[in-house]
Order: structure tokens, then C-alpha cells, then sequence
């Protein structure tokens, strides 16, 4: 069963040798779908036959979004917390510490429904790869459940148990530190691909951080790490040095970062819906690409700090906000996704790639800039298969 | 026919009488829908029996948008022009005139049909009254016949004939303006509410903008002002000494022109959306609620500046930069946008009013802030009639 889009007026391939730029922008092209896989890309004049025809009616197709930064198995909201912050009033309780509390207290079946209600909410916005950490959990239980239940919606699956002191160690934090490299390490691996770490002051040192990389590295996960979101940290350096395939965040750097980062296979992950949602100073991604970092764009999702899933939308203030044109965010929040994410199979339309695929409801992916808050989505392809 | 909507978690009824606040908040309320009005709105446990039911399943229920300022009839797009902008590259030809060309070139069917598009595209976002303008005509017939094809879909029609001067006009303004205030209004009365101006430098100085606003009421319409949105000008002060129904954008602002709104009957219309697609500053909205005044937030959707329809996407942006709380967001797209149109049939669910309904995928109508870029529309209502 072979599937051609054809009138496709703009696509995004995301690979120079099929047009123009960093972006291999085609016009008036067409895509051949088989097996799930992209089989040919080209001029709709020279479209090869297909079984099904898709007419793109003149409009944008691109690559599914590839979000590789969210925290997506939780339960509870920070409505009111959110509220408080935005009304200028004081909120005592609250913080990661609430989303702890209740997705412990729920259920199984619970986490899998808000998961599964986040991913398919990801999805008909034009996400087709999202990644999903633990670490609302905090016990060797509830973290490798969390995994658990990631791993059946998702291959990108990252533990986090690292991601704050869980509550029952704030008197001792080296004895939680030995538990997420020990215990709650063995148990949450079999699931995980990666593994990361809150590199932050109240949160883990540049000490910790590299023992838990360290650990998870040698448990056969591959490293990433929030690093540099709130303050200066060694964050951003230790990610470079380790060979961590993605430094998120990367708000506070110094040029010996910037510089650590260029010169490293270290992808700078950039997460605008945080600043939005907390009023933070917004990272500069322009001075991060004049310098040659890859950078990638990804929604955060989480209910505390950044409770959007939209893509469209972190494009939109990635140019506002963040020096970026539109192709550099599109590029980052596709190509880039996948290099933080250390995929060759996402992320770009080539024959061989997934055939995940993004048609929007618009003639250029300029739109997804030009337009913001607007739904875009047109159709979804994911794995060849129409998901909407 | 009679329907209830039951089992609504968080009602927005922008009526204190039924609750909490200004935004009158009610929690696990009913609405009773008669005729296309409101009919009854309270507790869900004393609700009248109803041939109809919904189960709103504990969301949340405000009243549709109001979309009080709109740019609709035109034809083209200014990707390229977007494009060059956030990229930082010259870009010489453009501006409106470019959309003025286009628009010029359309037939009315292609006119009416990116009119319906943008119209319902609004309304899948929940946003049940728009305004529309003309202003990419510039001539007699081309003022008119915007204002024929937005009278078949909106009853809030603006004749914004100065919106700049014409290209003819260029080197005799004075004749422009004696065109706009005589056979151009003569045409364009008949089908419009509302005359505009654009009270900017470069476009139309204050003498000009009383001369206009003047001439259209003297044919029965009623004044509206583009005032303050690039720098500090007449326009707000003649908008409140003309008894404008708003001032839209109040950008640039004297601390005489606050005390101006807030002892007069204008509203002081925000359009977020401009500033975030031009990197402007943001007006200071928190600087006009203190004062007094009141607020309403718009989308000013138009190929040009800000090329949004999403009210929801411009309440997040005004909680995130121009001092608003959620709640004063929230009532200023729905309440606030119908003081600025002058309707007290829209804008609230009280008996009596219009049956304009937003039901939200989520618990609360701060979702709206808190979720920024996400989709949120569950079900609308216009006029009682279900929309989507």
C-alpha cells in the first residue's frame, strides 16, 4: 500500500539535497508514503504512481514535531498556584512537591489516561515523537511505574528521579542520591532510554549530577540534563563533558558555555513556554546559533512551569522572543528535536525516514510563526498511518 | 426547545449577581438555553427540568468571545513580508498597500469566502461576535463593498475608509479625507455601525480624525479610533472627547490620556497580538485597570500586524506581559469586548442574553493563560444554536 501527497505547495524536508537550504524547502512537491516510510520525495511533476492519492490542496507539509523535553505522568493541575503567580498574589504551597503528592495518590489507570490524553493532545497539534520523563514519582515504586506506563505510549522514555530531593530526604540528600543511583537506578532502567537530572541550586550540585549521569551511563542510559534554567551552574559544561546528547534550558550561560556547547555534540535545548508561564528572562538562541550550537526547540510540558503541549506555540515565541527566524525554529523544533533526541529517522522527510508527517492548514510553515495561537493542523501522519 | 447544560464545573457568567468576583464565578452550575437566549443560570442542583440535555462533565463554561476589533475583508497574505521582519532582513515593498492591492483585485466571491474562513476559523476558537472593517479598499466602491460582505456575517461593521490615505491620494490627503467624509461615507453608511480613523503619524493627524469621526456621526455612526498605537498622539483624547465607544491599542500613553479613560466612557481596547507579531513594546494594561478604566483585549486580526484569531492565545499573552491578572483577561475578551461594541446581549450568561457560549476542555477558564497555544475548545454555542 503506497500513499502519494501530492500538490504539496511547500514542504519542509529538513535535508539540503532535496532543495533549498537548511530547511530543503520544495515547492509545488509531492511525497510517496510506503510501509510507514517515506520512499521518495521530489517535484509533484515527477511523482512516481501510487495506490492513494492525498491532495496537500497548495498547502505546507513538514515533519512531525519531534518535542523531546515533557513531563507527562503526572496527575493533579497547579491551576490555582499558576493563578497566584500571574495575579501577583503569594502562594505558599505548591511546587513540584504538590504534583508529587498526587500523582503517588493515583492510580495506574489514572496516570495512563492523563498520559494518553497529553500524548493525543501533543499529536493533533502535529506532534508525532515526544519524549516523557519520570519524576513525579520520587520512590523506587512510583518512578519505575511512571516509566512503566511512559514506555507503552512512547519510545523516548527518560528517568528522572532526579528531578528534586524527594520530601522524605530533605534532611539527607546523599542518602537520596544513593537510592537514584542505586535501588530506584535498577528498577526504573528496564525502562527508561535515558536518564537526566535537575542540575540547579535547591535541586542537584555539579557533584550529584555527575554521580547520577555517571550511574545511569553505566546502566547503559544515555545522559541529558536540565542544566543553566535559573541561575549560572555547571550544568551546561558537565552535560558537553559527558557526552549527554541534549543540555535543557540553557537560560543562564556563559560564553565559555556557549562556547562548550558549539564545540560539543551537545544539543542546547531551548524551552520557551517556561519563561512564558513564569515571567523568566527568555534564553538567547540567536547568540547560541551565531555561535554554531544545534539548537532545539521542545514544550516542557509539565502542569507547574509550562502547561502547553503546543509546538506551534513555542515556535511563535522562540522568533517573538528568542532572536529566531521562522525556518531556524521550525528547523529546531523538528530536526532539531531529533538531534537532541539522537534520531535519524524523525524529523525530516528523505526517503527512509518515518513517514510522520505535519500538513497545515496554511501555505508555508512561516504561518506556524505568523499565526500564533491559531490551530493549524490539517492532517497527521504517524508511521504512514493517518492519525488525524 | 429548551436545552441544559449541566454539570458545569467553573461558569463564567461576568454577572456578580450569580457569583463570586467580577467575573461572577459560579461552581457546579447549570445554564438553561431557551430560544436562543439564556434563560435561567444557577446552582446545578436546583436546575429547571429542560427538553435537552449536556453534560459539560465539569468543565468550564464562559461566554463566547468578543472579538471587538478585526481586519477581515482582504485578500493576499505578507508572509514574505513576516518572514523578512523576524528575520531581520530589509523588506521595502509592503505594508497595507500591499493588502490594499490584492483586495482591490479579488471578486467579492473570493472576498466573502477569506471572510467566512477567518470568520469561522474565530469560531472554532469560541469567539461568537466580531468585529469586522473595511480599509483595504480605499475607493468608493472598494470601501463598500467590504462593508456589503462583512454586514452578511457580522452586524458589527466598521467603515475604516481612513485607515491610510490612498495611494491616488498620496500627494493631497485633504482630498482624500473630503472623499472619505463625503461620497465614500455615503456610500458606506448604509451597511456599517461604526466609523474608525487611524490617528497615527503617517496616516491621519487629529484635525483629520475629528473631521471623519465627526462626519460619520453626523450619518449615524458611531466613532471608534486606531489612537496611540505607535507613538503618543491625539487620538485617545479625542476618542473620550468624541464619546468613541473605544480606543484600540493605547499603546504610547500620557498620564493624561489614563485619566482620560478613566473619567470617560471609552474602553481602552488592547490587541496584543500586534505588539507580539512587531516586537513592539506591549501597552501597560495593569497602568489602566489601577486607573479606572476599562479594559478589552481584541485580536486586531489582519494580514499586516497580527494575523491571529485566537482570543485565547492574546489572553495569555496579556497575563504573561501586560500586568493582567487571568480574570481580568478573561472579562476583558468577553465583558470587556462587548462594552467596546456597546452590546449588553453578549459578553455574560445572564437571562436574557444571547446564548453565546464557550465550553473549555478544561476545569477552569484560567486554563485560557495556563495552557498557552493549546486548543481548548470543547463545544460553542451562537445563539443557542450549537456550533462546534
Amino acid at each position: 500500500m503506497s500513499t502519494l501527497i501530492g500538490n504539496v505547495g511547500s514542504l519542509v524536508t529538513n535535508d539540503p539535497s532535496h532543495g533549498s537550504g537548511p530547511l530543503g524547502l520544495l515547492t509545488d512537491a509531492a511525497v510517496l508514503v510506503e510501509d510507514g516510510r517515506v520512499a521518495w520525495v521530489g517535484p509533484a511533476g515527477q511523482a512516481p504512481a501510487a495506490d492513494e492519492h492525498v491532495d496537500a490542496q497548495g498547502r505546507a507539509l513538514l515533519p512531525g514535531f519531534v518535542d523531546s523535553h515533557a513531563h507527562l505522568v503526572f496527575a493533579g493541575d497547579r491551576t490555582a498556584e499558576f493563578n497566584a503567580r500571574m495575579s501577583g498574589r503569594s502562594y505558599t504551597a505548591g511546587g513540584i512537591r504538590t504534583t508529587v503528592a498526587a500523582t503517588r495518590a493515583a492510580t495506574d489507570a489514572e496516570l495512563e489516561a492523563n498520559l494518553t490524553r497529553f500524548v493525543n493532545e501533543a499529536l493533533r497539534q502535529g506532534t508525532t515523537t515526544i519524549e516523557c520523563k519520570s519524576g513525579y514519582g520520587l520512590t523506587v515504586e512510583d518512578e519505575a511505574r511512571a516509566l512503566r506506563i511512559a514506555s507503552k505510549h512512547t519510545t523516548e522514555t527518560t528517568y528522572l528521579g532526579a528531578h528534586v530531593v524527594a520530601p522524605e530526604f530533605t534532611d539527607d540528600p546523599a542518602a537520596y542520591v544513593a537510592l537514584v543511583t542505586g535501588e530506584m537506578l535498577d528498577a526504573c532502567a528496564p525502562h527508561a532510554r535515558w536518564v537526566d537530572v535537575f542540575c540547579e541550586q535547591g535541586a542537584f550540585d555539579g557533584d550529584q549530577a555527575r554521580e547520577i549521569l555517571t550511574a545511569g551511563a553505566a546502566r547503559g542510559l544515555i545522559p541529558r540534563v536540565h542544566a543553566n534554567q535559573l541561575h549560572h551552574g555547571p550544568g551546561v559544561q558537565l552535560a558537553v563533558e559527558l557526552g549527554a546528547a541534549s543540555a535543557d534550558h540553557c537560560t543562564h550561560l556563559t560564553d565559555a558555555d556557549v562556547d562548550a556547547l558549539a564545540s560539543g555534540g551537545t544539543v542546547a535545548t531551548l524551552l520557551p513556554g517556561a519563561e512564558f508561564s513564569t515571567r523568566a528572562p527568555y534564553p538567547d538562541a540567536r547568540r547560541l546559533l551565531d555561535a554554531g550550537a544545534t539548537v532545539a526547540l521542545s514544550t516542557d510540558c509539565n502542569p507547574g512551569s509550562s502547561f502547553t503541549s503546543s509546538m506551534a506555540f513555542c515556535i511563535a515565541v522562540a522568533v517573538r522572543e528568542m532572536g529566531m527566524t521562522p525556518d531556524q525554529a521550525v528547523w529546531a523544533a523538528t530536526a532539531g528535536g531529533a538531534r537532541a533526541l539522537r534520531r535519524t529517522d524523525v524529523g525530516l522527510i528523505s526517503p527512509g525516514a518515518r513517514a510522520d508527517l505535519l500538513l497545515l492548514d496554511a501555505p508555508s510553515h512561516v504561518h506556524l510563526a505568523y499565526r500564533p495561537g491559531v490551530p493549524l493542523t490539517a492532517a497527521v501522519w504517524q508511521g504512514g498511518v493517518r492519525a488525524l
